[in-house]
Order: C-alpha cells, then sequence, then structure tokens
C-alpha cells in the first residue's frame, strides 16, 4: 500500500473533496485544452478545403470565421446557462434527458462519449505527427509516443483533478500568450504597413488556382472550420469539480475559454489574407502547418519561432486531457441513470472516478494501437458527435425555458433555438459533407452505442424488479439446517469442518465418493477415528453416506445427492460444507485438485433456493497459532 | 454432454476397463511403432556417419547392426524379466525405485518422460518432413501438417487405448509386411546371383571416400545405429494395458516386436554391402533414404515402391503413438508417488489418464511450434533417455535378483549386469559423440526436471504431514456461531440471506457500510423495514452495524470488523454470510460489481483459522419455482 501511495499519493477521504476542486485558472487547463487546441487546427482545415482555389482562398478566411464564431457565441451563450440551470455537470446529457426524453438523452451521451474517445486519440495522435515530422528520426517510434503520452494523462488524472489542472497550466498559458504574442504583432505590423505587411519569411506561393468558390466548397470549408468548436461543452460536463461558489467559477471559466478561442481564432483570420498565407498539402514534402507559416512570416525563424511552436505541439497533445476530465463525469451520470455499469460511480483513492479513466484509456489507447499510432482517418468522425450534443442539449434548454411556469424566459429560449437550429444545420452539413470519409461509421456505432446502453438500463430494471421487496422484509422461524459435508479423507481439513458442522446444525450428513485411487477404507477410519470423539463429545450421530462413482465423477454425484436433500426436505435450508485447502503461493494450487472451489461454484451458480455454500478454509502454513488459541 | 460422447464415446465405467485392454496384436500398433519405426532410420543414421569413407562404408553395416543387435537382446531380456517382476507396469521407474533408491528412480522416469516428448516431436515431424519433401507444394504448411497429426494422435488416446490399438494396426502390419517383402526378395536375389545382384535401379554412386575408419568414426556409427533401440522399454511400462494373463500378453508383445525389429535390421544390413548401398548427404537435392534406395534397386520404381514408401512414411509419423501409450501411464505412476501433481493420477470418461495425454500434447505441441515443425535438431537428444533408462533399469534388476533371499538368481543377475554395463558404455557414447550437438542440453534439462520432482514430493510431504492427525479425530462441544451478515439493500437477496442467519445463529451482527452514492438511509429502512418482521417472527435482535469508510472502500472495513469479533471472541466460529446476486449469463456480471465473490476469495486467503464463509446464492429468473415451494 505504501508503494501506491508514493505512486498515487496517499488516498483522499470523501470530505477533501473540497480542496480537490479547481477554480477558473485551473479548470482553463483541464476543462478547455480541447477547445482552445482547436484554434491550431480549425483554420488551418478550412483553408485545406480551400486550397484549390489558389491564391483566391485567403479572401474568404474571414468570412468563414465569422461564421463559425457566431455559432460559437450561440453555443456559449446556452451552455453558459445550461451551467446554471443543472449544476450537477453531464450538461448536454442531462439537459436531453430532463427535457427530451431519455432516448434524445442517450444520444447526446453516445455521441459525447464517443467524441471524447476519438479526441483522445486524435490528439496524441496529431500532436506525435507533429513532432515526428520536425524529428523523423523518431518516425519509428509513432505508436510508442503515442502510448507514452497516453499513459502519461492517465496517470496525472488518476492522481486527481486538482493535480492534473496544476500539471498542464504551464504549458496551457504559454501556449495562449505565443499565439497572442504571435497575433499581436502580426496584426500592428498590418495595420502600420497599410494592409500588407512584409513578411520576413516568405510564406509558400500559393497553388495555381483553377477551380471556383461553388457554394459546396465554402459548406465544406465551413463545416472544416466547425472542428474547433469541439470541447466547448467541456465546462458544462464537469461543474462539480470547481470550487464554491459552483456556477461562477464554471461560468467564468467557460467565458475565458470562449474569448481567448474567439480572439485566436479573429486574430489568425485577419492575418491570412494580410500575409496571403495557402495552405499547404498534408503529407507533401514541402508541407507546413498554417500556423507556422504565419509565426514564420511574422517573427522570422528563430528561437521564439521554436518556443511557439513547441508550445502548439505540446497542447495539442495535452487537448486529451479534457476527455479525461470530462469522459469519467458522464460516465458517472448516465451509470447513475442505468445506463451503464454501476461501477462508473464508485471513485477511487483520489477522489477521480477510475473506471471511467481505465475505460477511456482502454478505448483511446486500442483505437491508437489498431491505427498504429496514425488517426488522420479518424478526423471526419470527429466534430459530428460534438455538434449532435450541442443540438441536443441546446433544443433540451429551449424547453427547459418554457416548462417553467413562473419565470417563463422567452428570450433565452429565442436564443437557445435559434442556436440550436444553427448547430443542426450544422450538423447536417458536416454529416453530409464528410459521410464518404467516414462519417457514415458514427452512423453505424451510434446506434448501436445506443442500444447497448438502453440494454444496459433495460437489464437493470429487471433485475431490480426481481429483488425488490415492497413494505418490510418477510422472515420466519427458522427450521433446522442440515448440513452436508463432503469429506475424502480424516485428516485436520476435514476435522475442522466437522466440528463446524456440528456447530451449525444438528443433522448432518457425511458425504464421501469413493475413488478408485483411494487407498483407505473410509467407513473404517470413520469408525475408529471419528465415531468415539463424537460420542465423547456428546454430539448427535452423523448419517455417513458413501457414494460410488463408476464413472470417476466426483463434482456430479456430490451434487445429485445435494439437490436429491433439497427436494425430500422441502423446509429446510441445506448447508454444504466445503473443506478447502489453502495454499499460502498461487503456483502451489497446481498441485492439489480444485474440487472443493469448483464444487463451491457449480453450486453458486446452479443453485437452488434453499443451498447455501458453507467454504471452510484450512490455510496452511499459518496455523500453528490460531489451532493454539482455540484448544 | 450428447455431443462429448459423439465425439470421444460414452463414458466407460470403470469395471469395463478390461474391455479396454489389448491383446499383442494391438499391442503392437500401441506399444511397438516407436521401436519398429526405428528400422527405417537407424541403419540410415550409422551409414550417414560413414559417409566419409566413401564406397568402403558397407562393409561396417553387418557388423555394426551385429553391435546393435546384441545389446538389443541383453535389453530384451532385462524387460521380459522387468514384466514379470513388476506388472504394475512403469518399468524403469519402478525398478530403478524399488532398487536403487528414489533418485535413481526419479532420473530414469525424466529421462524416459523428456525421451517421450521429445519421440513425439521428431517422429511427426520426421514423417511431415518426408512427405513434404515428396511434394514440395506442401512446404509452407509444415507445421499446419505437423499441428494437425498431433491433434489425430491425441483424439484417438483419448478415445482409448484399444481404440489407439485397433487404428493404427493396419499401417503397422502394412509397414512390417512391405519390408518384410523388400527384404525377402532383396535377400534371394542376392543369394541366387552369388552375392552381388543386378540392381534395376542403380543406387547413387559412391562418394570419394577420403576418410579411413578411425576407432571415433566407428563408435560415432554405433551410437547413431543405436537410436534404433529406442521405444524398446516401452511395454514393460503399459503391462497394465494388456489382457489377462498381464505378465504372457505383455511378454509376447515384447517377444514379436524384438523379433520383427531383428529381422528388419539383419536384413537391411546384409541387403546394404549387397547392392553396395551408400547413405546420400541429406539436405542436399539428390538426397534420397536409405530405404528407398534399397526398395528401388529391388524392386525398381513401380507401384510397389510407392506402397512401400507411403507405409514407412505413416508409421514414422504414427511411431509418436508409443509415446501416448506411455507418458501418461509413467506420469501415473510417479504421481502416485507424490513426484507429480496427483491430478495425473485420475483417469478420465474413456479410462485413460487424460492430464497425461493433454500434457504430453502440450509439451510436444510447444517443440513442434517453436521450432516450426521442422525438428532435426533434436535427434541427437534423442537416444540419450533411453539409455539413461535402460541402464539404470537393468542396474535396478541385478539388485532385485539378488536381494530375493531364497530364490536368488545368479545367472539373471549376470544377464542383466551385462546389459547394464553394456547399455552403460553406450549411453556414455551416445553421450560423449553427440555432445556438441545438443546433448548437452540434457545434461541441463534432466537434472533440471528432477529437481522439480523433488520439489513437488517434499512439498507433499509437507502438507500431508500438517494436516495429517494421528489417532481419532478431536471434536468440542459446539460453541454458539457468530453470523456476520452483509447487507447493503433491503431487498429479496438480502432477506435471503438475513433468514439464513437466524438459521445458523442466535448472535448475529449486520453490517453495512455507508456508501456516498447511496441514495437511502439503511438505519431507517431497517427500523421500519426489517425491525417488526423480527419481532413478529419471535427471533433475536441483531446488532446492526454501520460502518463509515471515508476513504470509500468495501472490502477492507469488512475485514477489520471480522478480525475484529473473531479476536474478541477466542472460543467461537465466525459465519461471515455473504448474498450474492447470480445473473444466468456470465457477461452480464459486467453490470454488478464483484464485491461478493472478492469478499468471499479473500476471506478465504486471508482467512483465520475460526472465520467460515457462508455464500447464499440469488439465483435471477429462476426462482418463481424454488419461492412458491418454500412459502
Amino acid at each position: 500500500m505504501a508503494f501506491l501511495d508514493y505512486i498515487l499519493g496517499r488516498p483522499l477521504s470523501s470530505d477533501e473533496d473540497k480542496d480537490e476542486r479547481v477554480g477558473p485558472l485551473a479548470g482553463i487547463s483541464v476543462f478547455g485544452l480541447d477547445a482552445l487546441s482547436s484554434a491550431a487546427y480549425g483554420p488551418e482545415a478550412a483553408l485545406t478545403v480551400l486550397m484549390g482555389l489558389g491564391a483566391a482562398s485567403v479572401a474568404y478566411s474571414v468570412p468563414i470565421t465569422g461564421a463559425v464564431c457566431v455559432i460559437l457565441i450561440l453555443v456559449y451563450f446556452s451552455y453558459r446557462q445550461t451551467i446554471a440551470a443543472y449544476p450537477q455537470g453531464a450538461g448536454s446529457y442531462t439537459v436531453a434527458r430532463e427535457n427530451l426524453g431519455p432516448t434524445a438523452g442517450v444520444f447526446a451521451a453516445a455521441a459525447l462519449l464517443i467524441d471524447y474517445t476519438l479526441n483522445v486519440a486524435v490528439g496524441i495522435s496529431a500532436g506525435v505527427g507533429a513532432l515526428v515530422s520536425a524529428f523523423p528520426v523518431l518516425q519509428s517510434q509513432t505508436l510508442l509516443l503515442c502510448l507514452c503520452i497516453l499513459a502519461l494523462l492517465t496517470y496525472m488524472n488518476l492522481r486527481g483533478v486538482r493535480e492534473a489542472g496544476l500539471a498542464f497550466m504551464p504549458p496551457t498559458y504559454l501556449f495562449i500568450g505565443c499565439l497572442a504574442v504571435v497575433i499581436c504583432i502580426g496584426l500592428v505590423r498590418a495595420t502600420v504597413s497599410g494592409g500588407h505587411p512584409a513578411p520576413i519569411v516568405m510564406p509558400p506561393a500559393a497553388p495555381q488556382g483553377g477551380e471556383r468558390a461553388s457554394w459546396w466548397l465554402l459548406l465544406k470549408a465551413f463545416a472544416a472550420g466547425c472542428t474547433a468548436m469541439t470541447g466547448v461543452e467541456a465546462v458544462s460536463n464537469g461543474v462539480q469539480a470547481f470550487k464554491e461558489p459552483l456556477v461562477n467559477a464554471a461560468r467564468q471559466t467557460l467565458t475565458m475559454i470562449v474569448v481567448i478561442l474567439i480572439f485566436l481564432l479573429v486574430g489568425i483570420a485577419f492575418l491570412i489574407p494580410a500575409y496571403n498565407i495557402v495552405a499547404t498539402q498534408p503529407g507533401s514534402p514541402n508541407y507546413q502547418s498554417v500556423l507556422s507559416i504565419i509565426t514564420q512570416a511574422i517573427l522570422g525563424r528563430g528561437p521564439f519561432y521554436y518556443v511557439v511552436l513547441a508550445s502548439i505541439l505540446l497542447v495539442v497533445c495535452l487537448s486529451a486531457n479534457t476527455s479525461f476530465a470530462d469522459f469519467p463525469r458522464v460516465c458517472r451520470t448516465i451509470a447513475g441513470d442505468g445506463y451503464l455499469p454501476y461501477s462508473f460511480t464508485v471513485r477511487g483513492r483520489r477522489l477521480v472516478y477510475t473506471e471511467g479513466i481505465v475505460v477511456l484509456t482502454v478505448l483511446s489507447g486500442s483505437l491508437l494501437i489498431f491505427f498504429g499510432g496514425v488517426t488522420d482517418k479518424l478526423i471526419p468522425l470527429f466534430a459530428i458527435g460534438a455538434f449532435l450534443a450541442f443540438t441536443l442539449s441546446q433544443a433540451g434548454m429551449v424547453v427547459h425555458r418554457l416548462k417553467a411556469k413562473e419565470s417563463r424566459d422567452f428570450l433565452g429560449a429565442a436564443t437557445n433555438g435559434i442556436g440550436a437550429i444553427a448547430t443542426g444545420i450544422t450538423f447536417v452539413i458536416v454529416l453530409v459533407t464528410k459521410f464518404h470519409e467516414g462519417a457514415w461509421l458514427v452512423v453505424i456505432v451510434l446506434p448501436a452505442f445506443c442500444l447497448m446502453m438502453f440494454g444496459i438500463r433495460r437489464h437493470y430494471t429487471k433485475v431490480s424488479k426481481e429483488i425488490a421487496i415492497s413494505g418490510p422484509v418477510s422472515l420466519t422461524k427458522p427450521h433446522q439446517v442440515i448440513a452436508i459435508v463432503v469429506i475424502q479423507n480424516l485428516n485436520s481439513v476435514a476435522q475442522k469442518a466437522l466440528q463446524m458442522a456440528f456447530e451449525l446444525s444438528k443433522t448432518i450428513h457425511v458425504l464421501h465418493i469413493q475413488e478408485e485411487s483411494a487407498d483407505r477404507d473410509f467407513v473404517k477410519d470413520w469408525k475408529t477415528d471419528a465415531e468415539p470423539s463424537i460420542r465423547g463429545a456428546g454430539l448427535p450421530e452423523p448419517q455417513v453416506v458413501i457414494l460410488k462413482s463408476p464413472y470417476r465423477k466426483v463434482i456430479s454425484p456430490i451434487l445429485d445427492y445435494v439437490w436429491g436433500v433439497e427436494k425430500e426436505h422441502p423446509y429446510n435450508s441445506i448447508a454444504v460444507i466445503i473443506p478447502q485447502l489453502i495454499e499460502k503461493h498461487w503456483y502451489y494450487n497446481f498441485l492439489h485438485n480444485q474440487r472443493a472451489a469448483l464444487l463451491s461454484s457449480i453450486l453458486l451458480f446452479k443453485g437452488k433456493s434453499r443451498v447455501v455454500i458453507v467454504n471452510v478454509p484450512w490455510n496452511l502454513r499459518s496455523h500453528e497459532k490460531d489451532r493454539s488459541m482455540r484448544t
């Protein structure tokens, strides 16, 4: 235990929950990394779609980002209200479930869970991908690097929310600071030079742009740009992780995240036409990320350039942390409602939902291993879950606002309504434009996941109905218990079991299976070694039953006998007493037949209602003391 | 079960043992294949060693085979006597153990077991190797073919000794018949033509023979030729598998095997100089086995040639069957003495020692997989175990003959003594000549295996000493049992456990762990729903204990409480009653915490001497009937 304390930190008492909570500053690094890191790939994704336009693409940067920001602001207001209305957390799921019914809730939850899992795999592999393209020697270690980062994130989150938040604060604020410096200097230069400043390092020339800007192309660019919005729901899922006053802290955090994100997105959007920056073909030898081109154009290739790039890379990797903060909380809430195994609701030694963290690690680790650490293919699937959750959550808020009889909030409802429609349309756009690239998979996986969750809930309901008692428990006057002791040899193990049988019951059957390999006559042994002792202690005479086993089976004759006794005595409980030799080291168990364990299991699983199993252990090499205590 | 009946045959009662035994004719195919198949590779192995001599090598065929046959006859007489002296089987081990002490016995047993394992791997891969060199398309499937044959052998042997014997009789007698025809025709032609008949197909020309026949070379050739003798001990290990009168049937079988083997070896030995047959380089493109060259020389390349070759190939593959007949029997005997787990002594549904068969399959299968189905490398290790067993067994027989006071048999002792010295010398020759090629491995593996066997025996002795009772069992007047029931919710599962507690004891502690996720007040529930029922039924009031668990642990507070009660009451037994919800399908168990199972296991393994575990199962969806029976 001391070792675990050292690795994971001492166990935290439930009372210490308050100390484990985070304020807005740490909250940004716990819940904001997913959203903020989007600034690094959202604009780039949109520009890449527009590459076919050549130099003309830069003109669309500001309008597309503008559209994205409008949706973002709508979503922001919606979640701000969600936080106040549902401070117990698990935003989209709770809102959808309470206002639109369980099916909508489960869909929102499933969408979020899938999204979080993808986010971990994609975030880590994107970060590692950037690192590997900077240092090609590491190419062969891609998967290993991915899994190491995954392990680090898992470890930090198992240590607790606060520790993870504190650990990831430095990279978060370094990233924000660096990008802010780049954007500010860039915008100042652009203004000073009257719109077209001279870049320090020339951006790559625009390719031949033969295409024309069709609506379809612009929609695709918008859909791609929308990936910048994923992660905005994160705070609403984790309200309970914040310091009191909960709602204020959570709202402040959300506001800060959104303000910073909009600043970054808009800043980049204006720098793109100013410096005539076009995307380069991903995967081609002269590929360079948009942020790298911008930074070089504004600041040149000095040391600061490398600091900026390192901070971006780090934050992209760590953006997976948001999933680790939220996935277990969402699981916890839906498990509380019976849609996932109850064990997701149990908090571990550091007050985090251990099982959720572990499951997320296993799922995303499997994705990483399956795709060898290269998860580009998964990017299309990415924003779909988020936008489905946005839509359901805002639609739920509309109903919520109109339900409250005294204080019906029509303005709020209208905001949410517009938000729901906007994100709904965006959801359809993303789904349609990315359908061929893999979004169809979501159409299969999401309902399957929902079906599983409904199945779990149905099973729980059935079980709890079966074992429920309405009113007081019904107890009867005890009948005599019939004890059946299985004894193969009269040794200490059997002696202890026999003594136990006399302590539990007055009607005792001693069961012995005649084995072909036996070298002693049990009946004779019993007569000479057991009967006098029984009479001497004034105990009731047990009934000795010798079972022949022509087919050398041991378990089934015992079972047959027990079921027979159970049938004969319709009112008595039957206690099957099983002496069990327990070795100190597991590997010694190969030397003993495992009949005792096997018999216990079969009696348990094929059980009849009045048969109970009494295991009487005889622990080898630890008995000297105990035995002397007794006699 | 009907499916198993169909696959493995109906279970055989222990009384049917007699019907499962074999007579000499089937005995040859059960125990003789290993020895007889040696005729196919023994002479070849010797000739291959002599290849360096060129055409001169043929002259040594008859003297070397003569030497091998002399040893073979000595060994034959020794085992003939062993069969009579130890009709319980497991020849070499029993003889060595009873007469030379346990260490010699264990060494002989270990040598035999290693030898049998190698025999399976080498036999199968030699047969498949020959098949593959005839049909090169199968090359890529070598391992698969090996494993299929292994599976077939395992399956036949699991079906019973008699069925395996009957199944393998046709190939055995086809092989003997074919070789007899070839040898007889060859010898007649040789005699008729005055010593040097004209071969129908010319044998390959002898290579340039620069070497001279040194003693070292001849010793190596002799050692190689001795591989023809492995398998001769087989009958003595399996005497119990024969029809009554055991000893006669076993002796007849052994005599027939040895007579046929000597006929084949001597016949081949004379054909070699008559037709000037030299070995070809194994692995070279013009490689051909000696028996193939002989058959072609005598009968040409007609259809019968292919029949002969097919029968050889088949018998080499099936020679592994001898190991399957003997390995489990040897294991059974030494397990009976405590040197291997006792489970090796249990006979399965078809009266065979299932565990021995399965272990042999796993060991030899692992060898095949590890070497990819090509086990030539193992051939050097092959005869060493056999000759060690021969030597120990014959040395044991010498002591045995001199021990019997009334009928001391000096002639017999002398035969055995000469045999022991001869096989002992052969053992040393084989070990020394093959040391570099891999025999050194046996020097490591064999003692390691022996150490393991001694360790097992030591552990069994220790355990049986610890649990043994000398004289009558000691029983005392029963003290009151203290029942501790663990109840988290007042449902049917808990109700059944509570009822059980009242039936087993009058002193009851109800244990409840306060969990943070609990949504009900247990104390209140208990007061309203349990207490009135208890009073109503006139039952003793249990002590309700609420355990707080600030660190959210469930098992350890229960354990602490149980150990505490055990300490406080130094004379009473403590029954921990664990209600357990049992699902019908295993996969539903993921939906429930496994605390009941975990608590049972920990109580069992960390057990104190006066704590017993009572599992009260509640089997879901099978209760309606039972419940109505009770109330």
